[in-house]
């Protein structure tokens, strides 16, 4: 089974085991609907790529912890599009949680996916206490405070924001977490696996500047252009296009180099390039230029 | 130590385990005045009680749960009081969070205390693994789908509500885990203690009901006569208060019947006495007629 069947799989069973007649219509429409159809689920195949690297065969606990990741990102999606944040009209292509189901079903379709994320791992049976114990503090610790996705989001109401701080907690965590999320499933030490993580993160951050500036809103299925709108750094504005280009090279070599010794590293390697390709708008794609 | 104190110790711990240099001050300062002080913190000390009752002489663990209960209570009340829900004025007699923070800053301390609710029994160490799973999937069965706070609060916006429903989620399901956390953080089985914190729970929902109606703002410290502003179901209105009340006792000695076989039975149940004693508006107190 490959690694999208795994995760759509994963998620399908998290948002079945949440739904119910008891449960209210439209919560679960609204959940379903923040989840499916996804977007390139860059996180939780991450998360199966670092377990099959470290010689996971199994791959039951991490795909409920890569759908963990996954339903997290979706959550801080949903909350961050509110109007009292971004006030984002359009997501994945289509209205946002708010615009389709109103704003407080919005607010409860982001509660619920946080709750449901830690759900997912814990209806895994049979995990060793030190490892569900080990990958439920990650996930908090990518998800909460002081420095997980809701404390990135944080950071934009505050008068002086610390650039490292906000990046890592705003989009660092979550990959740091799929990694080592991957690795504890697999039974490795995650701690060993949170630098490729977050430096892959730091790639992202910076392909995600780049097309907000170049790509156009139906390419990319949300709206462009809202750094500058909303004030927000963008390392295309500070640095230039092509600076910004050869700094998402530069940190995807240093993410390649970080790679911890496993029995998988060369699959590895090939799925990290493989969706670095993917980063860069059509119209900007270059082979890119990457030594580890 | 009282059970009072393990719980605002508990609550601390958890609140400054999240805090730090690296978190947006506004953040921390929302979460704090969010938790502390707090109000009678009813479902923490119910989940201690139920902890001793079964013999738990530690109580490290039962009181990391009971933070957990209060926690997951605090971000249900500040998600509640947003603007696009109850839009509450005033809470615990002072402004609303949103009031206070801003509604972004409203919204992220919500999720943060979600998170925090189960990083929060994730720390505790040498939780076998079996009891972590449980607690684990305890807290999120009383907090997300199909039928804990968040399915509650989104009940609310369906054009059609089936009471039972409705009140288990939003009232019960925070009680109900109560009992049964403080029985796995034992070594009990928890489902046993399902069904008290569920009456339990009930009664408080009638209790609350009459306050809505026959209290002051000032002595509750929050808004009232709510329910008929925002055409919720309200015992009062439904059955009179005298009838309310003969059924809030009524409630209480069912509670008391379902107390499970358990070496401290009998303090347990002064515990749920005394704590009834306290859900009547002064002005309607009276012995409470309880026969179990």
């Amino acid at each position: 089974m490959n690694s999208a069947t795994w995760i759509e799989r994963a998620l399908n069973r998290a948002v079945q085991d949440g739904s119910g007649e008891h449960c209210p219509a439209k919560l679960m429409a609204a959940v379903r609907y923040a989840v499916f159809p996804g977007g390139a689920r860059i996180r939780p195949k991450l998360c199966l790529a670092v377990a099959r690297a470290c010689g996971d065969e199994s791959l039951r606990c991490a795909a409920a912890a890569a759908a963990a990741i996954e339903l997290l990102h979706c959550a801080s999606l949903v909350h961050d599009d509110l109007p009292c944040f971004d006030n984002a009209i359009m997501r994945r292509g289509r209205p946002a949680v708010h615009r389709a189901f109103g704003e407080p079903m919005a607010v409860l379709t982001g509660d619920a996916l946080i709750v449901m994320a830690f759900e997912s791992v814990a209806r895994v049976a049979g995990v060793p206490a030190r490892r569900l114990q080990a990958l439920m503090l990650v996930l908090a610790r990518a998800s909460g405070m002081p420095s997980g996705i809701v404390a990135g989001q944080a950071w934009e109401g505050e008068p002086h924001v610390p650039l490292l701080d906000y990046q890592r907690a705003k989009t660092g965590a979550l990959f740091a977490a799929a990694t080592s999320l991957g690795a504890i499933a697999a039974g490795s030490v995650g701690a060993a696996w949170h630098a490729l993580g977050e430096k892959i993160g730091e790639a992202y951050q910076i392909a995600d500047d780049i097309r907000d500036v170049s790509e156009s809103s139906s390419a990319l299925g949300k709206d462009v252009g809202r750094d500058a709108v909303l004030g927000r750094p963008n390392a295309v504005h500070e640095m230039g296009i092509d600076a910004a280009i050869r700094r998402l090279e530069d940190l995807m070599a240093g993410a390649l180099a970080r790679i911890p010794e496993c029995v998988g590293a060369a699959d590895l390697r090939a799925h990290i390039m493989s969706e670095a390709g993917r980063l860069l708008p059509t119209k900007l794609a270059r082979p890119m230029r990457v030594v580890a």
